[in-house]
């Protein structure tokens, strides 16, 4: 595939293009915000380089279309997909940032960082015992990339971490990895579980009643997509405590809208989708390395499956 | 050496008699708390067991003093040690639940929990990206058994970590040993610095102006012993931002007396030495390891130097 001209759409374009252009002599960019788009830049533009695509343009003649985030469901779940053209996503160092953000939230429970707080507030002395985060058990719906850098880090740390995937398929890491339908006489034995799927057909509101129930007193977390979650099956699970308690990073509607009942509930923990933010320099050193392949006719690892979604 | 007598004195004297007395039929033991703690029961006592020695009794007639805590500083700093008295001390795993604590903290810090939880109750949607752990230098003061572990945990997830002790002598999981007269100069790179020290005459103090204000912003974390900081010094760069924050698990009076201004500081975390606690059945398993060796004659891995204090 011959690239030439190269059109950046993104809020960070300025800092994107102070990273990008003075490493590629040979190829023509154009870069902007997503408001001074036009139909001209997308007839010009041999690749495309954003977040997202907007519906009302013709990209017809685009040949490579680059995610600037890991997920793509904004360029495929619910449209039609044109097979001819390429399309890769940004990975890098999403997977340890997950994990950390992660890993964070489960320190913060184990180790009862409210708890303390509120003591200290009421300069109260009294001794309980943190919980050792070796002694969990952890569920990670999603074994790709990302899941598989948390399974690492948290098998790395002694912690038995089990694995749920379409095709049950064993991954380094995992203790165990189950299929979707398999997995769920294993759920009341959770401490944690994480989600960090894409979403698609199957796994819109994968994660209702039927999963929640089953659970005995577990953290969940969601770090994969917001419209994976039934919201309402959510707030019963937390009610009834087979969910102790939520850190959500990502929402069917983001941002999360100023009357949704989750941010007031005591149990729950907002985040502003920042658990795997593209940095500019990492964006910028992920694209630019998947135009070298491109351009040297190697394998892409980041490439996407168009029709899988992911 | 010959054990029969076994002298128990702590509060959770119940607990530990269910997990030890079914298992040695060849010893007599006494399990009490410790407001009823004789003379006579001193004299009759071949061991000890015990957080600390009362100064009315005498215990000459005792010929093992196992510690149920890894700090032995109540047995013997500032006091004068009959040397014919065999000191050990609980470590098990120690190591792990220190360094899960300050893993906790950190990764606190590092992911913004405390901003995240204001825009949450503000229902404010403001993106800051998290910073990466493995992007950290981290400095432990300490590299016995626990300073040890911490680096070995930290170290596995990437982070730098580097050492300070009496010797400065290279050990596993640190990237560089150095000792407290030659450390100095890379104190303004350290991200975390974390005090495991035990307290003895050379560590009494330690903290004070001179170390704190060559930290640039970093954050400080003492696991160690309360008497080795001096705390007006680390108020001062908490007001001065060579400390970004302080989370304190040990002070130099326990229970922290209600008008110390550590409790109302805002950048300062307490927590009610709880980062090690002996738990009842991790006590009793490490003395119950201890026993064995001694009747078995074999090497002591956690026999104390009473000379060095620790």
């Amino acid at each position: 595939m011959k690239i030439k001209n190269i059109l950046l759409v993104s809020p960070m374009f300025r800092e994107l293009q102070a990273l990008i252009e003075k490493d590629i002599p040979d190829k023509t960019f154009r870069f902007m915000p997503e408001e001074e788009l036009s139909q001209e830049d997308l007839s010009w533009a041999d690749a495309l380089v954003s977040f997202n695509l907007k519906a009302e343009y013709d990209y017809s003649s685009v040949k490579w279309v680059h995610s600037l985030g890991a997920g793509v469901d904004r360029f495929l779940h619910k449209k039609d997909w044109n097979q001819e053209i390429l399309l890769t996503r940004t990975i890098c160092s999403f997977g340890q940032r997950i994990a950390e953000y992660c890993l964070s939230y489960i320190l913060k429970d184990l180790q009862l960082h409210d708890r303390f707080k509120e003591q200290q507030q009421q300069k109260n002395w009294v001794q309980s015992t943190p919980k050792l985060i070796t002694e969990q058990k952890v569920l990670v719906y999603g074994t790709g990339e990302i899941g598989q850098t948390i399974a690492k880090v948290f098998s790395g740390l002694g912690v038995d971490v089990y694995g749920v995937s379409l095709s049950g398929k064993e991954k380094a890491g995992f203790k165990e990895v189950m299929t979707v339908n398999s997995h769920f006489s294993v759920l009341k034995e959770m401490n944690y579980v994480i989600n960090t799927l894409p979403l698609t057909e199957r796994t819109e509101k994968l994660f209702d009643g039927a999963i929640f129930k089953q659970l005995s007193n577990a953290g969940f977390i969601n770090v994969g997509r917001g419209a994976s979650i039934d919201e309402e099956a959510l707030l019963l699970a937390l009610n009834d405590n087979t969910v102790s308690f939520a850190v959500l990073d990502v929402f069917d509607q983001e941002p999360l809208p100023k009357n949704n009942p989750l941010w007031d509930h005591p149990r729950v923990q907002i985040t502003p989708h920042i658990s795997a933010v593209t940095t500019p320099s990492e964006g910028a050193a992920c694209f630019l390395e998947t135009l070298k392949n491109i351009d040297e006719n190697r394998p892409l690892k980041n490439i996407v499956d168009t029709k899988k979604g992911y």
